[in-house]
């Protein structure tokens, strides 16, 4: 099995070495991923300036690891199946995140938007993202030995080509591991906060705070069954239609519009 | 009425201008708007560096028009809603943006993330972009005013609080405009290239290619019906979840993962 592997955090991020490794069990790893931290960055791409791309070795200097793009994500998973790799690989992993990409996260999130844009091309991608307690450190070890063995699970199970899965690991240094829950993505808006100041020049800005929280999450969400100790696998998809009010919209009253209305 | 507008092309872009001049005729408008342009950007937020918020004025130089943010299409909901304005507005407009947003495009764009952002927190929300011919004069003009009749349908059939809406009007410089078609997201990939260049130190590096169509876009979607020369409306949600695949993943088999699997 040949595996493309990608991330938001940077190609020399913990999370991808770790999960890298992980994967190596299971297959070739070649790896495109973004040249520095990409956090946030949802579906970003580059369109304006040029995507630099650099070979990139592993600490022993020989073995080739893939790709550094100085670009988004989203950019590393187009530049990865359109141009570098020779043929389009068995399956894209993008991971492991440090810091979950559950609820509305998904959509901010460059780790599920490099998932995304690899389906957009019929490939079954997988997110993988890891929450963590504040200050505690990060158990990249164990949790790319759960996400390799969620994503055993996945592919044993034989998806549909082109299936797009949003996997999220609890903070475990927290409490037991208390398994796997299939979930939906929870919607519900998070509360933050932003930190204004003034520049010794005299101009505001603002800050965003740390503190980014759900505070009343859906019982049966991804963000809840997360914050219980468990593993969330979500089905991911990218049609934004809202089909309930499709058909509600068919039904309004629009006004008929034509040239004559303004005239050119 | 008061309507936040907002868009990704940058507060001073015509076609914010122009759809500001339209919106006045029906109440309010308070601009909070990127600084520069941020065409392509998603949802990405700006979590690592300060937001520098600038107020802005109109021609005359005393006509208060609102806050120019140096950050991203999302960052300005957060501060509007946030910070800036002083109570909730009773709509929010995203636009007018250069080229149309639609299929797999509303992904890709800061003009409907804006509005993406203001409906997680509860408001309604309306993104409104111009497809044009390659090489044509944009006719802002026009195009604002069925922009304002479009909002003004949308709102005479008093849509559900914090319903969000995705509007392309096609080129009008091309053909007369056909009327208005309520269609969903056209979901299948675009076609795209990339130019592979040399520096002159060596490096490899990528342009991507301003080609970028879709070649197969299935007939009842906002990509054909737009192609064909009508206004498209598309309500959008925000929820990734595939509800089709999550049942399934409900009855697949899952490995029994414990804190045993591999201690810690």
């Amino acid at each position: 099995m040949r595996i493309l592997l990608t991330n938001d955090d940077g190609i020399h991020a913990p999370g991808i070495r770790a999960l890298r490794k992980e994967l190596m069990k299971l297959g070739e790893v070649i790896v495109v991923a973004p040249a520095t931290e990409q956090s946030a960055t949802g579906h970003s791409v580059t369109l304006a300036t040029p995507l630099m791309v650099t070979e990139v070795y592993d600490d022993d200097g020989e073995t080739f690891l893939g790709w550094a793009v100085e670009g988004r994500p989203a950019d590393c998973m187009k530049l990865a199946l359109l141009e570098l790799l020779e043929s389009p690989p068995d399956l894209v992993v993008s991971g492991l995140n440090a810091g979950s990409n559950a609820g509305i996260n998904v959509i901010y999130s460059g780790t599920v938007a490099a998932a995304v844009e690899a389906a957009f091309y019929g490939q079954t991608a997988i997110a993988v993202s890891l929450e963590y307690t504040k200050d505690a450190k990060l158990d990249w070890l164990n949790a790319s030995k759960y996400a390799r063995e969620v994503i055993v699970a996945i592919l044993a199970n034989k998806p549909a080509q082109g299936s797009l899965f949003n996997v999220n690991i609890p903070p475990l240094e927290r409490a037991p591991l208390r398994g796997i829950k299939v979930m939906p993505q929870n919607v519900s808006v998070y509360r933050e906060q932003f930190q204004r100041r003034v520049n010794p020049r005299g101009r505001m800005y603002f800050w965003s705070s740390p503190e980014f929280h759900c505070p009343d999450p859906h019982p049966d969400t991804d963000v809840t069954a997360l914050a219980e100790g468990y593993i969330t696998v979500t089905p991911l998809q990218f049609d934004l239609t809202h089909r309930g009010r499709l058909q509600e919209l068919e039904q309004w009253t629009w006004p008929v519009l034509s040239e004559k209305s303004h005239g050119s």
